[in-house]
């Protein structure tokens, strides 16, 4: 399933290739967020266009809206949205604990109400496993208890206690759904900023056996140092022959200091989000390298096209884009799209920072291709 | 600049080629409207696709926003928005009495209030004309006193007598500032439902001599068949040789009835509002012909795709589409994206509804050819 061709002289990064049904992918790499079922204002012909290896979607969404009768008959997530790419679900875990309000953990899963209209629904390993089945994704992901990382270890312990046994059951229901492997599984470690519980964590899991292990509960509110603190003695104790997905992380400085520490997988609203509110990635002129571990690693810049100097600046939103769209236009034209609110200046913004975030992680196999990371 | 190539033996109907600088026009057709310098959430690249002669803009919202400084330095208005299409511009009169709440007439103007943020501003005849010059429209409109068609007969005169008085400053006021007549210059017929007015604006504005005449004041509360009746002896009188524009006009039975009565020219919000309410406009199995008058012409149907029946609907969104979104998508992803209320919904929707008008008017401009309309 997973290969690893090559690994840093200078750091634990490396190079690797995940196998999926629906391809195979070239670690390390970034997964950009279709959380309902679409890439924000995308259609299929600009994911194409962008040509990411992956993408992910949300199993709390998607399981609320359209619901699964509808993906059930579509013939799977991919086929509905017309994807052509791998997917990875998450398990809808993440969603559960921070967009309903109300909600109530039991020993066999997690009661909550929907966000988007207050109906009540049970997750429980078991019924995310079907959804993802449903899914069809190539990539699943088990049910786990996030909490905060700053809660205190009696708390921490028991939401890993309960990911773990939660864990069991996941990959028990996956084999009867997937009897032939076709999709892979993940493990999910939890444990917070406590070394002690992080490694318990890895190891229940480890024994249980995945496909690969996920990084869950950072990113949260944490700071970087904390969070590369946990990396550096977590992504070494994980094993090596299975991928490393770290969740939810993060800005390309993160992202480079991870993959320093050996992580392989890498999702994020970043570049989506901070389109909407007009902020785009671009490349300054040490781009791609060195790649240095300071703020903006010394190879990017970010600019807010809704700032008012745009409004008479002439010069093409990216010259350096393979997407003719960000080629021929320019940026008083998108400082204009986003001040009369049309939808246009959210799908350029959204393929710009997209196809930043995509042409980084290629420079970053480039540079552990060469030794240079 | 405008050859009648032939006259339907049915009918008032007629074929004809409009000269511009940007590219020459088969009449009759559609203009699908950028409003703000752009057609609702469509790309040049999605504009391109659907290919449609000429598109329109709105002079009172460009020189709002982002105003003239900035269009002046794009070098008009198709540069800003790379527009490879001819472009009609009106002269904001319909807007300044229809957006801006607070306006006060004047003998040489009209002042009134921004709808955006409620600033002062002043249009003349002079000004409107030195605006259209900035955007560099191919053709230009008048300014012209929009009044209410069931107004009395007194304030409809002064109206018309005020449009008149000012159609001859915009014709002076053109001449200086295009003396080689690079663009065209259309006055616009006003009188309401009165024949004796409409007659007299008409002759008033022939003696001053446009390159079009166009019928404004009508689709604004009035029914089909007192607009129609307004067209049987409007469009007679109109001269022969020049084009004849009906502003803002209609759904597809209003188009044809036009056409009929001698109409090449026309504009219309409908496919674009009504793509943002989910409302699609499909051929159905009679199109394109034979054409009557009755509602829906017979040959089309539309759909709202927001309607609940449409989640469980895994037909094409359109399969006699040339748009290959429109023919991969079905309609249940795209209900759900109006469901979740993704952009993507829009573009398709808005896709679709202009494809639909832009090959009704082909479909038109084949049934003069052969004497079927």
């Amino acid at each position: 399933m997973f290969k690893i061709s090559k690994e840093s002289k200078k750091s634990e990064a490396r190079l690797g290739v995940l196998k999926t049904k629906s391809g195979n992918l070239k670690t390390p790499f970034f997964m950009p967020i279709a959380t309902r079922g679409v890439i924000k204002s995308l259609s299929y012909q600009d994911i194409e266009n962008l040509g990411p290896q992956i993408i992910l979607g949300n199993t709390y969404h998607l399981y609320l809206k359209p619901g699964l009768k509808i993906i059930k008959k579509a013939g799977g997530l991919s086929k509905f949205m017309n994807n052509k790419f791998p997917v990875l679900t998450d398990s809808g875990g993440f969603q559960v604990f921070s967009l309903s309000k109300i909600r109530k953990l039991l020993t066999n899963g997690v009661r909550f109400q929907s966000t988007y209209d207050g109906s009540w629904h049970l997750f429980t390993p078991e019924k995310v496993m079907k959804i993802q089945s449903v899914l069809d994704s190539d990539i699943q992901m088990v049910l786990d208890v996030c909490s905060d990382s700053r809660s205190n270890n009696r708390k921490l312990l028991k939401a890993l206690e309960l990911t773990t046994k939660w864990a069991q059951k996941c990959k028990r229901e996956k084999k009867k759904l997937d009897p032939k492997n076709k999709n892979l599984l993940f493990g999910i470690v939890q444990g917070g900023l406590n070394k002690e519980l992080r490694l318990k964590s890895l190891s229940d899991l480890v024994e249980i056996g995945f496909d690969g292990y996920a990084i869950g509960g950072l990113a949260v509110g944490e700071t970087n140092q904390e969070m590369y603190k946990v990396l550096d003695y977590i992504s070494s104790a994980m094993p090596k022959d299975k991928p490393r997905y770290l969740m939810g992380v993060g800005y390309p400085e993160n992202i480079i200091e991870a993959v320093k520490r050996g992580v392989d997988m890498f999702d994020c609203v970043i570049p989506t989000r901070e389109a909407r509110h007009g902020r785009l990635y671009l490349k300054n002129k040490f781009y791609p390298a060195p790649f240095s571990s300071k703020k903006r690693c010394g190879v990017y810049k970010t600019i807010n096209i809704i700032n008012a100097k745009f409004a008479n600046d002439f010069s093409l939103i990216n010259k350096d884009s393979k997407l003719e769209e960000l080629k021929k236009y320019n940026k008083a034209y998108l400082h204009h799209l986003f001040k009369v609110q049309d939808p246009l200046a959210l799908k350029l913004a959204t393929l710009n920072n997209i196809e930043f975030y995509l042409d980084l992680m290629r420079n970053i196999r480039k540079a552990i291709a060469g030794n240079n990371l």
